[in-house]
């Protein structure tokens, strides 16, 4: 015990003078080697790589053969704790999860539609375009259907272009995990869900971020209704 | 390395097994003992001591004197990674961080707020009036006004009921960390600071959540204007 919270706390200090190093600007783009890393900070090797691997492990670095190890732009540093949101995830849904799920969709990403019709850039609305081309010709069931309807999702909080509503595609991602296998198994239900992710993508093709935004909010609402009346969207309070 | 490798891995097997008993709803409320698991897993104590202390650190477990390790609510375990949080709002920001950081106050704290009205809890709501009786008494640049500022902001997303609004508020603490210092310490600002809260509070009150949303967003904009007015938010694009 004595020894593993030293560690812990010695690795929690190295990462942190690391960061603080990394966001001062002293390092460049590629941190210097372990070696001359665990002589500035005078700890053990391991005691670096410890602290190394924790920041990758969270986006912050990059690891680059030949070149080094490449500090990521901040934009990507992962805010998200992936471990808990899939543990999370993974637990029997009550209805109040799905509650709160479907209200934090509602929240972001009909936003992120609007936002992503606005200002994608032609390679982000592409993007979108190829992933719900992918979606449309797998049927629910078939092994890859969950992960092409999660990287559609995906690729419209990518393209809204506001880093923060990027960091929120892992809740996205877990709460299409709970829904989609309580909706898009039923027959006939498909048929409309494709229709309702379409008009997603040609609203965001046209330029058109109202259109975005409601589209966007329809395709939660057919899922909503779907699972049950009872979580169909209260319209939020609109200014 | 390789026994680093070992027993990180051996450590998260370990996490992932827990937890998966905790969401099987297998041990209960409270933990078996840290021995009595150690046996289970067939792990040295230090592993288990170790996984136990990273479920600790994300809010999933609670140790209660004489009683034992708590299995704590999911909608309290924590799925924002505080550390890169506080990292990432500890860069000098650029104007396009600036940018995303009042859009995203702009998507969550109007809606938070519009539902702190509309089902807040009365305690929920005294808690916000008591947050903002401390926030008026003290003058920027006092030690504690940072933190009183932070204190009023999550108690609206926390008295919006929803478990992932409240999440975001290590992202609204960290956005005001950065905006706040900009804004309240010129002559003037700080009577239209305390003046837009106030708004807030009063819609919250009343239970009236679409002034709650219209004051919250003002509010932001507030802030987002003394900045200058590049950040001066754009209306969202409106359903």
């Amino acid at each position: 015990m004595e020894h593993a919270n030293k560690d812990r706390s010695l690795v929690s200090k190295v990462m942190d003078g690391l960061v603080s190093g990394i966001v001062e600007e002293k390092y460049g783009a590629i941190l210097p080697p372990q070696d001359v890393l665990s002589k500035e900070f005078d700890v053990s090797r391991t005691v670096m790589r410890e602290a190394l691997s924790m920041l990758l492990a969270r986006d912050m670095l990059d690891v680059r053969p030949k070149i080094g190890t490449r500090i990521r732009p901040m934009s990507d540093w992962r805010m998200i704790d992936e471990d808990v949101v899939n543990w999370r995830f993974r637990a029997k849904p009550d209805p109040m999860f799905l509650r709160d799920v479907i209200e934090f969709r509602i929240l972001i990403e009909p936003r992120a539609a609007a936002q992503a019709a606005a200002r994608g850039s032609a390679a982000d609305v592409a993007a979108i375009r190829e992933a719900f081309e992918a979606f449309r010709v797998i049927r629910p069931g078939e092994p890859a259907y969950q992960e092409a309807d999660e990287l559609f999702h995906t690729r419209i909080v990518i393209a809204s272009g506001n880093q923060f509503f990027k960091q929120m595609a892992a809740i996205i991602r877990g709460a299409l995990s709970t829904v989609t296998p309580l909706v898009h198994d039923r027959t006939g239900v498909w048929e409309g869900a494709i229709a309702s992710h379409q008009r997603v993508v040609e609203a965001i093709e046209r330029r058109d971020p109202k259109e975005a935004e409601i589209a966007s909010l329809a395709m939660i609402d057919y899922s909503a209704e779907e699972i049950g009346g009872r979580f169909s969207a209260e319209p939020p309070a609109r200014v």
